[in-house]
């Protein structure tokens, strides 16, 4: 096996692979990027059991030649030495040399390196083939999917299903994203024009890294079957396990009708609560929103520390007096997913789950739990 | 008390009497920054037991009028909430204003902010008097003498005298600072026009941060008796406790003959070793260097990876063959140090300690003791 290849789409594809490859891992193996060069390209592929990446450097881009002096083989190598070795080395050009099945040579023209390899027949096979539930979707609309609801999920591991993001497609054209921690929830639908059925929990880690991976890119190829998902665009390909187990029913918990309505400007919301959250601890306290039609309050307090109130300066505000209380840190997450100018926040009572939405994006929906305060 | 101040100064003096002021502590007054409202204006004092910070907002700078309704007094706020609450108002003007010994009411119009405080008796009496040895000298110079010194003390405790700056004056009209890890030595000097004579051990962590608060200004004035070294520039005052103990004799150890001589590029060195260093860890391994007049290499091997080696391609050599094993990093804080595009690697042979210096500055010499090599 042997190539001469550009250094930058190298590297960058490398980056890419290398994503996946763990640092430290059970099946040493998987700290290799395994190396296929085939009638594709030079295929970069990285796994960590739970995700797959294989990415490829094509022989060409455009009419610019990329890899030369070609002779095909398969190889592991260290994804943390070769990374790390192709980002320093000054060269233009990198040549790699298999010598022999346990040694290559990468040299250009200034550093001469030689890593210790492994065999390609140690690499786990990986399962990268299209089954199930197939259509295409924009990037864009992939990554507002994952944006505006991954954020909610749970980072615990206690109720593995809560840590992923549910995807459910009913066959209506569109594809609803849905994530839950318990206290909060976030929801987020958008259109496929793909009349495919299917439901499946996408760890909500590994949704980030993918949209991480595909921007840029105009559309993606989307497979969903029992097992995994698999997410093409360009020249990726990332698979990733699915968290087995029935996800919460969620459509039946956010309320439809309401008795007070705020309406307030998103930025002025989120440096208030940045403010006040001096004073809220992880494991203790909450901002109080304390609503008039004449008057918009905002307090926190730790009893060992101090407090902090302001009024909120641009709202309008529909209903009674009403007093909710939160963690400033889930509004903070709700209002910046939402991502507009101006946050309309609907309320039933004081202990009921609220609603935050963009009020001219009915898309997107985020549901939090007051808290109880004494 | 109370006063009305420009939020601007206000946040940029309790950022810097802050830095000294440790998250948790043993003695719970010293997690607050004292305030000290008096005829010079707001006196902030931040104090870890080793450094204190003492700097003032005054009243006026220039013809703007920074403090105004002041009403003079002392307090104890805690560093961390008063800081954080400061940096995040968004009003031009804050209001301060202790309500009761235990309670400060601060105001920017926007929001309103209560933070418990203590009374100013339990800080710690902190002697900032200069005594002793007394000079003032160029603020540059005092960056130089720190920077080309300190990166080669001692990270560990385990002898603290080497984690510490050496300062000494001759009564010559020059300060050298020597720092020593014992296995690599900087030694820096420079004019200070006055014919003080003292030793000092400043810790070198401390002298950095030093650097770091002094910077910008013109002159420092320097005081040094036997238990404390002060540092007053501009509306800042730092004082540090020194390390007793004798420091190490090392004017001795500086070779003075030298049987090989080699020039380089600084940069070319620097990339080089960054490459090579893949294949260094933290308890193993050391580049050789090979040195002739017609070729200059350098390499690097660990048993598990691989190995790398490039030539040198800018270089100039006097002397016999010769190769030389060192820790890569130490080479890479010394060019660093010495901040000149070619440097001069002074050699007796491979196993005395070498010399690495500015040929065109005598001020600063760097010296690394070589590693064996089996």
């Amino acid at each position: 096996m042997r190539f001469t290849i550009k250094k930058d789409p190298f590297l960058k594809t490398l980056t890419i692979a290398g994503r996946a490859a763990p640092v430290k891992s059970a099946v040493p193996a998987l700290s290799n990027i395994k190396f296929d060069l085939n009638e594709k390209g030079l295929e970069l592929t990285g796994c960590n059991g739970e995700m797959t990446i294989d990415s490829v450097v094509p022989y060409m881009i455009g009419e610019e030649e990329i890899i030369r002096s070609a002779s095909m083989g398969k190889i592991l190598v260290s994804a943390h030495y070769i990374t790390e070795a192709i980002r320093r080395m000054e060269g233009t050009e990198i040549h790699f040399e298999v010598v022999d099945s346990s040694l290559a040579k990468i040299d250009d023209g200034r550093t001469s390196i030689k890593l210790v390899c492994a065999n390609a027949e140690e690499y786990p096979d990986i399962d990268l083939e299209e089954s199930g539930q197939t259509f295409e979707m924009s990037t864009p609309d992939l990554l507002d999917l994952v944006e505006q609801s991954a954020f909610a999920a749970s980072s615990k591991e206690t109720k593995p299903v809560l840590s992923a993001v549910n995807l459910e497609a009913c066959g209506d054209g569109t594809l609803v994203a849905t994530a839950t921690d318990a206290a909060r929830m976030a929801r987020k639908s958008v259109s496929i024009n793909a009349d495919v059925r299917f439901k499946c929990n996408v760890p909500a880690r590994i949704l980030g890294d993918i949209a991480h991976l595909i921007e840029g890119t105009g559309s993606v190829r989307v497979s969903v079957d029992d097992k995994k998902a698999l997410f093409r665009a360009g020249m990726t390909v990332v698979s990733t396990r699915l968290i087995p187990g029935d996800y919460p029913v969620t459509k039946s918990i956010i309320p439809t009708n309401f008795n007070y309505f705020l309406e307030a400007n998103s930025q002025e919301l989120i440096n208030a609560m940045g403010r006040l959250s001096i004073f809220i601890t992880e494991k203790d306290g909450a901002v109080k929103l304390s609503m008039n039609e004449s008057e918009v309050e905002v307090y926190a307090k730790n009893e060992a520390s101090g407090s902090a109130n302001e009024k909120i300066q641009t709202f309008s505000f529909v209903g009674e007096s009403l007093s909710v209380s939160f963690n400033p840190a889930y509004i903070v997450d709700a209002i910046k997913a939402l991502r507009s100018e101006d946050v309309t926040l609907c309320f039933v009572n004081e202990m009921k789950p609220f609603v935050i939405k963009n009020p001219k994006d009915p898309s997107a929906v985020e549901l939090i739990t007051p808290m109880r305060t004494y």
